[in-house]
């Protein structure tokens, strides 16, 4: 590390994240950073972590993109309550080897992914420590009072959408390790997507404002995993057609990692796509493209509990949670080699 | 760990979190957490790292007081804004070894910490590693709106005042280390400051409803350290009397540790005591002890730029900084062992 002391690199990041952030009344550099609020919106927090070896590795992912990914990763949640996100705070315990070089291009990712959607980085916390670098990013929202869309709202009968196409992104960190250089095509855009995701933000405040979706959540662990959420926190089940799921284009034909396409797109995370379910009534409003990204009806809410999957020829089968999960600490789908 | 999935961790979680939180929509389990806050308040908010060798050591200090700290630590600083704290969000990255009680007492004694503020855990995210453990700790307060107590309102001719006592947190510290085992009397307070600091939100409000506070902030770094920051903040200097710095009864005997009494109270951290500058002709209204804390007058703010120390004798020299900096990686005054 580089910067000789914290007030040097406190001095530093309050430059870089200068700029016009609408209700922002004090940035770093005091006990705490002061904001304004909206009238008439309620405030959302969430936080999320980004560790060396768990959600990055530094020999696959380069500063930019874990800065990119670990303010994504949290305005995707905001996405998924069709909120609009505005402060972030971002705490980082760096590997003490760390060059200067790697925490600037960190930043400078992380602010510019902020500016593009409005959200100013405020605070934070700084340690230099022997162990593994992990970021905690806290992101404050906001959303018009009372009309948040939450998980709990689908009911059978509700049509099921996802926005874009799954599994690039687990697609893009299996090329990534298995041959590292330079990509093109197809291969290039999955690494894209895993690298640089991009967060659905426009999309929620959509559904929201239009009052579209019954329930909304985003594809952060996988569909298997997402879904499951979605449908327990709303009592229900759901049923899932195998062939309407829109896989990636480098999945609908022979690539170099030979992966099975569908388990990709349906245990693979990080896609940070939108999924929701919208009454039969209000279907028809939802277009085929929302700028430019896809939104596909893949299934239907059911009564039973059960999420189940369709094959091509009829068949069903029950659709498990196949994503990560911390506490027990493996990919139970055995596809994707995040630890 | 004993959770055996993330899902069960949380649900344990939501449940131990549960309670009347004021303003609380939407707490643990959805993509973010739901609040309102009251009108005509801003926002504040502020991240604090807790990280294990860092901030504490398993071996030292029990899961209660970790949570404990972790939580009070972040309350300090909204007290030092003269806020209100409300919510707190907590990121844990878990050494996989930790067990089930250990989080459990984790939990309890922060929440606990928690309701005698008002402040609800309302989020966070968790993952369990082979490395060591970490915590942030994010807390969201209020505060009257334009009104928060800044670092950098401090006049030449302020009075300056702290609460409590200085360095019985770092001689609790250096007694623990020395001598593991049963503590009584001066001992015993001094460990028990240490491991379960106690925020100061009602004395930060009090200054700020009252209008006695021209600039504010928390002793976390050390009096040296922190002095140094309300001065840079408002560019002035400041003089301190070395015999007016409220020492605890421990250090003005002779102790097992022979520590050196004023280098700990002036360069010793974790206090969470307020430092903070009052107009002359409001010095008066400043009470002799505030809900049991006595308020000592320990110097002035002075137009130099410099900071100084006066000593009995009369001679003056400067106050340098001798708390933590991450970046440098050591204690100046090599006299407190937190690594």
């Amino acid at each position: 590390v580089v910067f000789r002391t914290e007030t040097e690199f406190v001095r530093w990041l309050r430059i870089k994240t200068r700029g016009q952030a609408r209700g922002l009344r004090l940035g770093i550099g005091d006990d705490a950073a002061i904001v304004a609020l909206s009238r008439g919106r309620d405030l959302l927090l969430k936080a999320d972590m980004s560790i060396d070896g768990v959600h990055f590795t530094a020999r696959l992912h380069p500063p930019r993109a874990v800065g990119h990914r670990a303010l994504a990763r949290s305005l995707s949640d905001i996405a998924a309550m069709g909120g609009t996100p505005r402060f972030a705070l971002v705490s980082l315990a760096l590997w003490r080897g760390t060059s200067r070089e790697w925490i600037e291009s960190f930043f400078r990712a992380m602010v510019a992914l902020g500016r593009r959607f409005g959200v100013a980085v405020i605070g934070g916390d700084t340690a230099v420590l022997p162990g593994r670098t992990m970021i905690d990013v806290v992101v404050a929202g906001e959303v018009p009072r009372g009309k948040a869309l939450l998980r709990s709202g689908a009911r059978p009968g509700n049509l099921l959408f996802v926005s874009g196409r799954l599994g690039l992104s687990a697609l893009g960190l299996r090329l990534l390790k298995s041959r590292p250089g330079r990509w093109r095509g197809d291969a290039s855009r999955a690494i894209r997507a895993h690298l640089y995701p991009e967060p659905r933000c426009e999309l929620g405040r959509f559904l929201l404002e239009k009052g579209l979706a019954s329930a909304l959540i985003d594809l952060s662990d996988g569909l298997s995993t997402d879904l499951g959420h979605l449908c327990q926190a709303s009592g229900v089940g759901a049923r899932v057609w195998a062939d309407c799921i829109p896989l990636p284009d480098a999945l609908n034909t022979r690539h170099p990692g030979r992966v099975r396409s569908l388990a990709l797109a349906l245990h693979g995370g990080e896609d940070y796509e939108l999924l929701f379910a919208v009454p039969p009534r209000l279907a028809s409003r939802i277009p085929g493209r929302f700028q430019g990204v896809p939104l596909h009806h893949i299934g239907e809410v059911s009564g039973s509990r059960e999420v189940v999957l369709v094959e091509t020829n009829g068949s069903e089968q029950p659709l498990r949670p196949g994503g990560y999960d911390h506490f027990r600490r493996l990919y139970l789908s055995g596809e994707i080699g995040r630890k």
